[in-house]
């Protein structure tokens, strides 16, 4: 395991807000839980984001040598339309608009989730459950619930009973909110007059006439409240106390808070050993949101069709730009800030492909790739510090570039381990892919591009337009036409 | 609707033995439900032709303007590894042997087969549900089958009593089966002590001690029976009566007769309107099977990394080659068959581009588009009769490459109806892709490399040695050899 010794894993865990050793509870197996997405409307850039912290952490797991599994769930059901327990299902409203069945609201969006993730190379999770494929556990966990004290039946649903809970255990202790000022802070509770208190959250609601989803239970026919899914899916999965649940930082209350509620009054054990939460997105300071026109989707993003993108950005720009920001630290867009990025990961890129043909020298200043190897590995240990690992990648390229101008000595054994840290790093670590890999014949083609265009240039250096026009020819034939500008001819496709 | 008067739709409907004109319960929509795939090991490629067939059938109907609700499930628990109701669940097994959670077999085997889909560019149905998805659902059904006397509990499981259900219907009749029959093939009742018949099947089984999969119900800790999920997910998505039922043939017994019984013995009311059940793969003329040694896999058609095959086919190649035959006939895979199939493809793409060129003449032979246009249109109608339309579209494509030639008078609404008719019957409705869209960059650089050695080869006829080298060592820099062979020169990249 890397440098497992020196610098053993941290991680910041948001339940006691410090950096705290990781030690699972039963190595080599690791377990976590990622609350997924909602499936009825697109996926957007705050969620990239923050699967992309967890995609880091489940490569980062392996990579040590631990034996993950990393559940990440699809909520289908059950998610209200104004985070309290009143409106109408967020899925069951968009079926009526579309007049479509609510699972293939869920089918479309759930396919839609999955491309966005795969066009980011975030790795799918070993287990992808379903909060209506969980119904009979949803409504067993609830029946110990009510059995422990900690819950009521009324009138076809089921609440939790927040402050019968909080009067033997901490309600609040994961977000920070004190009980009183929660109850201070609550609005009215008009249409909730069938809670004893504003803070009881639902766990089973009876099905109003025209609801679209619904299932019987022991109270009725009904569905389950939004927060029991993940106490039901992790535990199933990972067992009654496990060590990483990880999630938005707007999850953290009520969500999170509710979870570690229901596993308390169920089974009386907490169920996570390491809370870890991902910071927010801002566009140019601030808040991304639908609301303010800043809300890009990732799609935009890729192609630049959004009027606050001055072009396109590949997603391995993209990703490598959200790495380059700590996960716990607010991240903001720029074309400026993704520019730099894309700048930056080229020259990373080409300093890899130097790498694999780099030979030995002796010449020059020295250079210690064990101190190098160490710093990475450190980074990444201390709370997943993508950035500084990064910077220190930044100190390899340097050293690469430096031999190839025969200003560093490297020695074969030196290059090899600094092939295998880029590797690793680059790839398995960070999950990124080279542009070869992500569009192979792409790549090909601006390659014979130029090989093309030098040749044009040169039949035109010596007069020979009949071969400059024959390649023009040609090139229109396969719909490719090329443009001689001030900078030197550029190309582009019909 | 394309020619819906003359040429309406028929299919052939499987209970009936029957090409019968199809008409929708509940017109403009159609429900078609098709059993998927068992998420416990890899795609097979007969999956894969009924899949194709299936997606073929909504593609059509779809073309046809009707809004069809295609439901394809999953089945992720309760089918058995003997097909009969004992032996340990294929799933569970297994997940025993790579020590995985269920779950993550499913998960993995899941992602495995989308990938594979959309290798075939097979569309993904409106919903996919999943047999754990149902369980509540599943537990209902039961009730009203034994609440209506057609299943019987014993020791924690339920069974469905077919020799009670033959004597008032017609067990048998979708496969046209007897039951006596049944009775008399049946193998011997080992290990199945509890049922009353062997002709028996079980709805609910009781967990023994060490199964990994089991829920809560009102029999004890158990799992569904393998039939019921298909006639839970069908009619919920549907309704109890629904039109179109699809599958391979080999799941018509007892599958697919299982289903009928139990909807009707729950419900009252036969399930499904149109049978559907696409036939089998050989392989130069056996069947293919593990234990042949000739089951590849789809991965292998499209790589050539197969002892029985010559070469790798691109996967609209084996789309194509799949339509060539209609899907109630015996497909056989031989390398001939594959290559003569890819030279077909060619040749109607190439059609197709020069269509896109073609400028209107009056000379030559006159050509009736109406009538092509007519007759692909009732080949489709005439239960999906896609090697008949295929025959159609090179009539078309002789045509196009006649009035290129001069011998063919095609006006410019000929050309247009042509446009939209390989557009229609080539993208939409036979789903194949142009290799520009499947992989656009490899396109170009062929068409690059193309020019590339054009140009290379007019050097060294005029003894430009120099031009001719400079090119080649520019492709050495891009990782791209030339071999001059009898045939002309042919590239490869490192």
């Amino acid at each position: 395991m890397a440098n497992q010794q020196d610098h053993p894993l941290q991680l910041t865990n948001t339940l006691t807000r410090k950096k705290e050793k990781f030690i699972p509870l039963d190595p080599p197996h690791v377990g976590i839980y990622v609350c997924g997405p909602t499936v009825y409307s697109d996926v957007h850039l705050g969620n990239v984001r923050s699967f992309l912290t967890f995609d880091i952490l489940f490569r980062w797991l392996t990579f040590l040598g631990y034996k993950v599994r990393y559940v990440r769930n699809i909520t289908d059901v059950g998610h209200l339309v104004d985070d309290i327990d009143e409106g109408e299902d967020k899925i069951a409203k968009r079926a009526r608009m579309e007049r479509l069945e609510p699972m293939e609201i869920v089918q479309k969006y759930t396919n839609g989730f999955h491309d966005v993730m795969r066009l980011f190379n975030i790795l799918p999770p070993s287990i992808e459950p379903t909060a209506t494929g969980h119904l009979i556990e949803q409504i067993v966990m609830i029946e110990r619930i009510i059995a422990n004290g900690y819950a009521y039946v009324v009138n076809g649903s089921v609440y939790f009973d927040v402050p019968k809970y909080a009067e033997t255990h901490a309600y609040g202790e994961l977000s920070g909110r004190k009980i009183e000022d929660q109850l201070a802070n609550t609005r009215g509770t008009e249409g909730q007059e069938e809670k004893r208190s504003p803070l009881d959250f639902a766990l089973w609601k009876k099905a109003e006439k025209g609801h679209l989803m619904h299932w019987p239970s022991p109270w009725g026919e009904g569905f389950p409240g939004w927060h029991l899914e993940c106490s039901v899916m992790s535990t199933k999965y990972l067992g009654l106390t496990f060590d990483i649940h990880g999630g938005g930082m707007d999850l953290k209350f009520p969500h999170h808070e509710c979870e570690i509620a229901q596993s308390v009054a169920a089974d009386g054990v907490a169920p996570v050993r390491y809370w870890m939460h991902g910071n927010m997105l801002t566009v140019e300071g601030r808040k991304m949101a639908k609301s303010e026109g800043n809300g890009f989707t990732p799609e935009e993003l890729v192609t630049g069709n959004h009027k606050l993108l001055e072009r396109g950005y590949s997603p391995m720009t993209v990703r490598f730009f959200m790495l380059q920001c700590h996960y716990a630290s607010t991240l903001d867009f720029s074309n400026a800030a993704l520019q730099a990025a894309e700048k930056g990961l080229q020259r990373i890129m080409a300093a890899y492909d130097i790498l694999a043909k780099l030979k030995p020298t002796t010449e020059g200043t020295a250079f210690d790739v064990d101190a190098l190897v160490n710093a990475c590995n450190a980074a990444m240990n201390d709370d997943l510090n993508t950035p500084v690992m990064i910077a220190h990648l930044f100190d390899g390229v340097r050293a690469i570039n430096g031999a190839n101008d025969g200003n560093v000595a490297l020695s074969e054994a030196d290059i090899d381990q600094l092939r295998i840290l880029f590797d690793d790093m680059l790839f398995t670590v960070m999950g990124l892919m080279s542009e070869a890999e992500a569009k192979s014949g792409d790549e090909l083609s601006s390659g014979l591009m130029n090989v093309l265009l030098t040749l044009r240039a040169d039949a035109k250096n010596r007069k020979d337009f009949a071969a400059s026009d024959l390649i023009r020819d040609k090139l229109a034939e396969l719909g490719v036409t090329v443009k001689d500008t001030k900078d030197g001819p550029v190309w582009e496709r019909a």
